[in-house]
């Protein structure tokens, strides 16, 4: 049983139960031919990435050469880096590549260029394709740099080539369940297309979003996932569709400090320390998390009053469906942050699993 | 002199001699009658404290009870805590109490009611006045309450009343200098004001907020400022015209790991985890920072590019003043961000003075 008496200043509180359960879910109904390749770069702590051993995971994914050197640490030993090579990380991609099945993604010729002459680098290399979000990756039908660095992998001594890798990030901006599907399908069938044009050298497709991750179950053609966020959820996948309120395995846990009964306002020891600034626009109102009132049997009950104000430590929740007067200095409150992979990477050092 | 090739992950850099220089700068004029207690929440890391140490300066200001047990360790012995006091935290406030001379903020009677029965907390009692910014604190006008805390203030045995402390926050909306100096004059009045009606008690005056600490040079009758910011300043600062370009003292620098010559787009290591999301709306576009083109003889000469985009890791500059042919993946670029406080407290274990 969790004891809230334990919780003196913020802190980020994952459900351990809940988490098992989002795991379970999403291996349920899982393609057996698809890998799954979970991304740590949500919890980056060890004990989450904890559970996910006990569920038999050793595959993992991270986003930097740190969080690698992290969980290779912790015991992880295939670990593909979902991230653009960082030429200038060769020396820890070196120690890395030692004792790892390590995963490199490419997203541009001069990087290949550069790593293909490393040597002691031994890797899979997967070339990162855009398939619409336009944020790195070459461009799914620019077949021509596609040929090129395929070529060049080939050559290379130290790479082989796994296949294409895209973020399909593309989904974050829908509205809704049927939006993400609609949506998810483009960019798997842009992905197809290019393992057709490519068959040659059989590769794999490896997709990695959550909102798609957690809507679908028919992958089809898709050889890997990488989703990260689902292990917790937060209220953007909420808003999203994707996951229910009850899915929400984090939140944080913020003592009153203060309460103004004239602007119906209570404030909080919690700021962007701990919440980051990222924000929802709920039609014109921005809030950059929400209070829920009750907890009972580890289910969330209700959403009710927004954190309407973030400073570096202060943070203001304004009161509207319930009375200010039932809240005292020295409550706890237990926020949902809009992106909870920011909230738990800013606060890994004030984590509590229960 | 600074060795660039050190840098091979997003670094957060502060320049010392700047730091010096800023210090230097804000000290200079200062009447001899206002004591001068910077806000460590900025940098809150040991080398600038030293700096700070080495100017003589022993009186600070913190944000939590956590960062105040910290400094607490390197040697600062006379320590006001300025925000809200949480009452969770009677244990390490006991702990802390026994060898500081410790200041605590109450704004509210429920807190303060409870503290004074707290025997063991021998403190400073400030009362935290809202002159304005409507964040924390008692209203500037609300006599009433604020005699009542004054009254038990007097009468408890662990408690002594200091006297009113405002953040004066509401400068941090104001546009320009002149915006900055008629608040901050407003907001002095609404406190000379209540210190008149006071008197009896000889209440001290202090305020907070880098932007009229840096423009204004007369405090009248305030008798205590707590600047933080003016340490390192950042893009808000310099937009507000509270310092210029070349007062700067703190950037990060982040790797180009992508380049789209189409899109005219950089991708560097360096996102969210990093920045935070805090941004500047420069008349529709939304920017998290500003990469800087060239250093030399440690002054910015220019900040050209913005940073349009942050996801997690990833960062999207987009190039229009320069030429992108001119960026190579594994090119180091200087980014000066929004805000640097919470810059400084997300990059905590990945910063270099230089």
């Amino acid at each position: 049983m969790f004891r809230y008496s334990k919780i003196k200043s913020p802190t980020f509180v994952v459900n351990t139960s809940q988490v098992i359960n989002n795991i379970e879910n999403m291996l349920q109904g899982l393609p057996e031919n698809c890998v799954f390749r979970p991304h740590f770069k949500t919890h980056n702590n060890s004990v989450t990435a904890k559970i996910f051993k006990n569920f038999g995971i050793d595959k993992i994914t991270v986003s930097s050469v740190e969080m690698a050197l992290y969980f290779r640490q912790l015991g992880f030993r295939d670990i593909t880096i979902a991230f653009p090579v960082n030429v200038r990380e060769q020396r820890s991609l070196n120690r890395l590549a030692k004792n790892t099945i390590l995963g490199l993604c490419f997203s541009n010729l001069e990087s290949l260029h550069l790593v293909s002459k490393f040597k002691s680098i031994n890797a899979n290399a997967w070339i990162e394709i855009n398939t619409g979000q336009n944020r790195s990756g070459i461009d799914w039908d620019d077949c021509n740099s596609i040929e090129k660095m395929i070529e060049i992998i080939s050559k290379s001594e130290n790479l082989v080539f796994k296949g294409f890798l895209s973020h399909t990030g593309e989904t974050y901006s829908c509205r809704d369940k049927n939006e993400i599907i609609d949506i998810a399908w483009q960019s798997f069938e842009k992905l197809r297309k290019l393992k057709a044009r490519f068959s040659e050298y059989s590769p794999m497709l490896s997709i990695g979003d959550t909102p798609s991750c957690s809507v679908l179950r028919n992958f089809n053609e898709i050889d890997e996932i990488r989703p990260g966020n689902f292990v917790y959820y937060d209220l953007m996948m909420l808003q999203k569709q994707v996951c229910k309120l009850g899915d929400i395995a984090a939140s944080v846990f913020c003592p009153v400090v203060d309460i103004n009964e004239i602007r119906n306002e209570i404030v909080i020891h919690g700021g962007s320390v701990h919440f980051g600034k990222e924000f929802l626009d709920l039609g014109g109102q921005i809030i950059f998390g929400k209070a829920v009132s009750h907890i009972s049997n580890n289910l969330k009950t209700g959403i009710d009053e927004n954190l309407i104000s973030l400073s570096q430590e202060h943070g203001i929740i304004k009161i509207s469906s319930c009375n200010i007067k039932d809240f005292h200095v020295g409550d706890l409150v237990e926020i949902i942050p809009v992106h909870v992979c920011l909230v738990a990477n800013y606060m890994k050092n004030s984590t509590l699993h229960f």
